[in-house]
């Protein structure tokens, strides 16, 4: 849309401009303040969210937490599914329990999947983000965007900031809708928060506007996103008939498995699922079937939308929801058992919709993250995952182009890794949703189950498997699904993060996961992985060889390395009696100006009487006598796998030369 | 001494005055920050230490860290020691790696050895007593202490507040010796800072002064204790003629074991003993034999102190020794190896004196602890442990008597409890300092390893055994080395800390380090192991008995549970397959005033999927046929064994009734 009359009072440069502080917005500042990107991040809220909303958390976003150092905070609060049970009609047509599993996938990560509720998350990154920037990026509200513009790529005197967007200020009291505390009144407040009236109605004054000029514009800004609609990108899918309602609250109840995550099927009633939560409270999703809150919409409506998609043949009423209705719903499926409300500190209810936008991006200069581009129902925990590591993907390659270190050609790499990711979301949703929301004899319990299990190695967030790109060397695959390996490496998919796995620091003899050593500092990381080099010649030859290339002067990697771009790791697999310090090439022990040495780039396959350790070969399928060469991207993906020697090291700088601006293919 | 004549302008009371605001002062504003005491904490430097001091943290400390919260900062942060290298002369005279063992004793604790900045220990302990007394606790300052009197204990109109302390408020320029950054001049600090002028110079005025009106009075006011002094007890022991240095740098070295903890004897130099530290740092201790700052003790001096003491034959002349003179001892010690300085953080110098307080309290009203009891070398890393431990051992008792909940005979165990510990550190460093002095040839490297291995066990803190007392319910022994184990957990040791082991939670099945479900609230805890109640007749019999007889509204136990004294757990052996949430009698699942569910107090000894758990009955060496019913002290000591009856329950009943205020002995 155009710009408004009005001439803003205000006018700023950016590189990069955030719309909304939700999930996806927060953990792209948060990579922005630590690669030190001048952003700016807006909400239209006045101030945070405190309760509701989305509560899950994936093990791999867990491990993207302590890459940011804030995991600990996350464990100490959180409730951890460990156990799933599984609840029938009996013969008499009460509930009982008909099963119990593990929750999750064991060992697939060192975290389980956990829930809080979203204020906390939300505080977490906020405070990470104003340690990492000192303090200076902070949220901005209540701001609404007014109009967006992107200078046309054909302009013949490009812009440094070819995208301004408008913002207004609002009045604090117009922009706190009621969400707080244990009122029974809010629940509805974002599920039917509907679009933003455009322009923002109220006197329209210049000093109460900001122009922004930005280099890059993220619009994080939910399922109603004004920036995709700016951008004239389409949000396909499709609403269906499923309304279900959402109660956070702690119960008086005897039923027996309160604190385990339940499904449970009611002859008559619906279904449940239990979501057990901090601090005593319990997430209930109750099916809400009947009342007069969903209205039969009128045969003579039209049946699609202006855009042809089919509309629901119902919709909620949502006038005539009240928390009351839900909980007496939920009582009717828990039957016999007894559940009474303690405290109650949100509710809500949805129609379950399923859409997906069409594309992420606009001209490479605008991206959507988050619920912006993907929506579906909440009960597998995605949401806000799948958001935050949409923007986890996105921020740092915005970064690095910013930075001038890499060119513009890797940017669309986040539209082809996350809408994949996307896609596969929705599938799998439909698939849970149709389950959740079945009645009785149209799926089976075995059925249903299988559906669960399958989808909770996807749901751990860990099986994300990127597509060949120019970040990800591996031959192009029929389906994004089958894991590729190299043979050097068995078990380290290309293209899927990094399982972690104990190592022991060779200079100290302390114990560490792996994740614990590679923290999100934007680096891209090489892995020697030099296998038992002691007794091993010729592994022993090319550490030495790789150690000599590496440090030659006309060495432009060496470039990369003092820029801290990329950062060089030896992992060896010697016996410890085997091994002295000195063994080890002063490319992974490097003094800084001063002299003094990096004592933390070496570290060992080796058992350690203090913990378990020692497996780390195994786990990657890495042949102590062959050895690796394993390339991370930042986000901690592995990006390539080569053989540990010089042409191996050449191999993986022909690869960087091709998007590291400056870095010509291997000229020594 | 007697008051001051000037009239204080100021007047208070407290519960306690602590004197001393280092790690045992912090360590007791703690426990009465948590348990609500009202206390008061006064120190007379005018800010927190920031470098420097000690640095050790025992694994039991942590462990105690982690009872109050904290212990997840700790770890962030810490430098950890694994391995532990030995450095001998070799044929040519230059030092060499002889040995190389771990370090610390693998599987007695779930922390290791970790050595930082006392500041930092200071800052986390402040920090939650800060967020336990929601602000209202802090270390008010400078203040020194001016006069202490102590009401007659035959007084005929005994007073509620019999301990009257004048503070003096000091300039705050008065109170601030340089001891920040990098300077090199202000390592000397401490060590010899001497003792306190009495009374302060400076104008008397009574605007400066305060009386505290206190129900007792804590001196951790360090090796110099005033407290000490005013109630006159001797500090016990004797000044050796060793001198040793003391630098914390980053350096600049070739030495390949500079990140592991060495123990270095030269052929002519002297020793060194290598602590690496947090941020790079490294600790060097540096035996300083020769140079022109030990001067012989003039012949004509006495030999002994008027307390009949000897003294050393040499002494320290503090003007003449700096971080250079000690910096050049420890380059001839580390000779071929180089050391240089990048940073220099503190330094300092010390003659070892060992020393015990002959008393630790005067009429159970005022207590002594931390330096102001005992004081030896650093190079064990335990002073700062022992003192913090001390006032861990002694404050949750005062509360109990301030609260009325106990009688005030329980008091006199801190001494008798600490003081076995003290002496045993004594004699443990003296034996230690012998070898690290010792020349070439005097003590063999063999001998040498041998006491530090013997010590280890000693120096994690983990193996004080208390003595039998009214708290401590076990034989009397002839010796406090010696475990004692009660049949039913024969490998529980009474009068011990309780072991750590994993358990998984009934109702969610998250698996816990029992030491997370015991943090330190005040509470004792009955540990009901009932063994294999579900495939045992007798054990479920048992457990519903004891369910039944402790729900008996005449139970007095009952009142202790309500008011937070005692807090019942129960854990199980049985087969998860075989248990049902509702098997549990309901005094392990209590409901609040709400109808809300304690869901935490039934944990599981069973194998878990996600995380190595089911070795707790072993560990304890309690047959899952039998059980046990094991008592805990509020500070995490094993206090009493019986066999998990409603007998074993009266005689938990009666034992308590010998102290606890208000309970008589079994009635039902």
């Amino acid at each position: 849309m155009a710009a408004p009359t009005t001439t803003p009072a205000k006018e700023s440069k950016v590189d990069v401009l955030i719309v909304g502080a939700g999930p996806a917005g927060y953990m792209a500042a948060l990579w922005f303040a630590r690669l030190g990107i001048k952003t700016k991040i807006i909400d239209k809220r006045s101030t945070q969210i405190f309760t509701g909303q989305a509560d899950g958390l994936q093990p791999r976003v867990l491990e993207v937490f302590e890459t940011f150092g804030f995991v600990d905070r996350a464990i100490k609060e959180v409730a951890v599914g460990y156990e799933a049970c599984f609840y029938e009609p009996d013969e008499n047509g009460l509930i009982r329990r008909v099963d119990k599993l593990p929750e999750g996938v064991p060992g697939i990560s060192r975290f389980n999947g956990s829930v809080i509720h979203q204020g906390r998350i939300e505080t977490w990154l906020s405070d990470a983000i104003t340690e990492f920037s000192n303090g200076t990026l902070n949220v901005e509200r209540p701001y609404l965007p007014q109009s967006l513009e992107i200078e046309a790529a054909d302009t013949p005197t490009p812009s440094e900031y070819p995208v301004k967007v408008v913002l207004k200020k609002l009045p604090d009291d117009n922009a706190s809708p009621e969400q707080f505390g244990h009122k029974v009144q809010n629940g509805l407040y974002r599920q039917f928060g509907g679009d933003q009236q455009n322009p923002v109605p109220g006197a329209e004054s210049g000093d109460d506007l900001e122009t922004v000029h930005a280099k890059y514009v993220l619009g994080c800004d939910g399922a109603h996103s004004w920036v995709r609609k700016q951008l004239g990108i389409e949000h396909k899918g499709e609403t269906t008939d499923y309304v279900w309602g959402v109660l956070d609250i702690v119960p008086v109840t005897d039923f027996p498995d309160i604190r385990k995550r339940c499904s449970i099927h009611s002859k008559d009633g619906g279904s449940i699922m239990v979501i057990p939560r901090e601090d005593g409270i319990v997430r209930f999703y109750i099916q809400l079937r009947e009342g007069d809150h969903i209205a039969t919409v009128d045969p003579a409506e039209p049946t699609t939308t202006p855009t042809g998609e089919k509309k629901p043949a119902t919709r909620v009423d949502r006038t005539k929801l009240t928390a009351e209705h839900i909980l007496a719903t939920a009582q009717k499926i828990m039957h016999p058992y007894s559940l009474e409300v303690a405290e109650m500190h949100w509710f809500t209810a949805y129609q379950i919709g399923q859409r997906v936008a069409t594309a992420f991006q606009k001209d490479q200069r605008v991206f959507i993250a988050g619920d912006a581009c993907h929506t579906h129902s909440p009960k597998a925990g995605q949401g806000m995952n799948v958001s935050m590591m949409d923007t986890f993907n996105l921020a740092w390659k915005l970064a690095y182009v910013i930075k001038g270190l890499a060119k513009p050609s890797i940017l669309p790499t986040y539209e082809s890794e996350r809408m994949t990711v996307a896609q596969d979301l929705i599938a799998y949703d439909q698939k849970l949703s149709r389950l959740f929301s079945s009645k009785p004899g149209e799926i089976s319990t075995d059925e249903f189950r299988r559906v669960i299990d399958q989808g909770s190695a996807f749901t751990t967030g860990c099986t994300v498997n990127y597509q060949t790109s120019l970040l990800i060397d591996k031959p192009a695959a029929e389906d994004n699904v089958t894991p590729y390996y190299s043979p050097l490496a068995t078990k380290l998919a290309i293209g899927m993060r990094l399982p972690d796995t104990k190592l022991v620091m060779q200079s100290d003899a302390r114990p560490w996961y792996l994740n614990q050593r590679l923290p999100s500092t934007g680096q891209f990381r090489v892995l020697v992985f030099i296998g038992d080099y002691a007794q091993t010649p010729a592994l022993k030859a090319q550490m030495e060889a790789i150690g000599a290339y590496l440090a030659k002067p006309e060495n432009s990697l060496q470039r990369l390395r003092t820029d801290g771009v990329l950062q060089t790791m030896l992992i060896h697999a010697s016996p410890q009696a085997k091994v002295e310090w000195d063994d080890f090439p002063l490319v992974f022990r490097p003094r800084d100006e001063r002299g003094v040495m990096d004592y933390w780039l070496v570290m060992a396959d080796t058992p350690s009487l203090h913990e378990t350790t020692g497996n780390a070969y195994e786990t990657y399928g890495i042949e102590k006598g062959v050895g690796a060469l394993v390339v991370l991207r930042p986000d901690g993906y592995v990006a390539k796998v080569v053989e540990p020697t010089v042409e191996g090291v050449k191999g993986v700088w022909d690869w960087l030369s091709q998007f590291v601006v400056g870095l010509t293919p291997t000229e020594i």
